[in-house]
């Protein structure tokens, strides 16, 4: 079964057609831009955007949106972290956190899916801790700076750790499962 | 001469006031949220933001949209002013400037205007530099970190000369000059 996925950023598929195999599920990446509404609620991002795009399309799609949330800085950078990784990147964010004893932060993604009759929206969470500093060159975003829970490497430096625990492996699963 | 001023943030429709004076124009607050598009240009969401509250409340009215801009960031936080404000604050910034020589940075405002027929932005912008500390108790947002040029103190510390160069200053003087 194939769903169209709308995004700019080709990892987001590439990731979401790793776990959808398994499940028989392919995700078609369309190209084309939305327009995000600026809530720090990754999952209302991801539903308007879905609604947006289904209205140009007609065809069932899937949008997912997502963020890194940093305990210490008040859940900063949320669902703005795009935006904060293209200008103050990674670096920003160690310079936020130098001081900060809690490293504590979390990923949220949702996949957003509508056919125009059904709206829903599925969530995934992996929790962690930021690094004192980058490290690793896989994935993409803040992964060089996010430790998961049970592992001691960053997203960056462990794709496998990563391709079973991340934020969007579970929300991609949690919508395989319901879509076919 | 009346018009709706859609915020949620009174400061900015008491200094609007303060230059209406002079011009004959009143602005009356209006409580009344708006979608905010993600957009690093404060013009865009001022002009999205201005034609959704008309399509609501049909009558003339100004939406304001405003952000500190700083060189070395990038032109972070730009137009996600309110939330980087809200999240990480003028610690914050001063944080991600901690090392960094180059203190140039700019406010822009813009007030959009829409009745139905004519849809017009003004936009108003005022050079300065960023300080390394916290100073005064005046204004509101980034006033304390903001030190305009032609001063050595910050938004904060001088009202006086902040009611005569602020960006906010100089979009609603255009707005005024226009609109009477």
């Amino acid at each position: 079964m194939q769903v169209l996925f709308a995004t700019s950023n080709k990892h987001k598929v590439l990731e979401a057609n790793v776990v959808g195999k398994r499940f028989g599920v392919e995700f078609k990446q369309l190209k084309m831009s939305y327009p995000e509404v600026r809530d720090n609620s990754v999952s209302k991002v991801a539903l308007e955007g879905v609604k947006y795009v289904y209205s140009k399309v007609r065809k069932p799609v899937v949008v997912e949106d997502s963020g890194l949330f940093v305990k210490a800085l008040n859940n900063f950078p949320g669902s703005f972290s795009r935006y904060v990784f293209d200008s103050i990147g990674i670096q920003g964010i160690l310079d936020l956190m130098y001081a900060r004893k809690n490293r504590q932060a979390y990923f949220l993604s949702t996949i957003a899916f509508h056919d125009g009759k059904v709206l829903k929206a599925f969530e995934g969470r992996v929790d962690g801790l930021i690094s004192r500093k980058p490290s690793g060159s896989s994935g993409f975003g803040f992964d060089p700076i996010f430790i998961p829970k049970g592992s001691k490497k960053t997203f960056a430096e462990d794709a496998v750790f990563k391709s079973k625990v991340s934020h969007r492996v579970k929300s991609v699963e949690m919508f395989c499962k319901w879509f076919k």
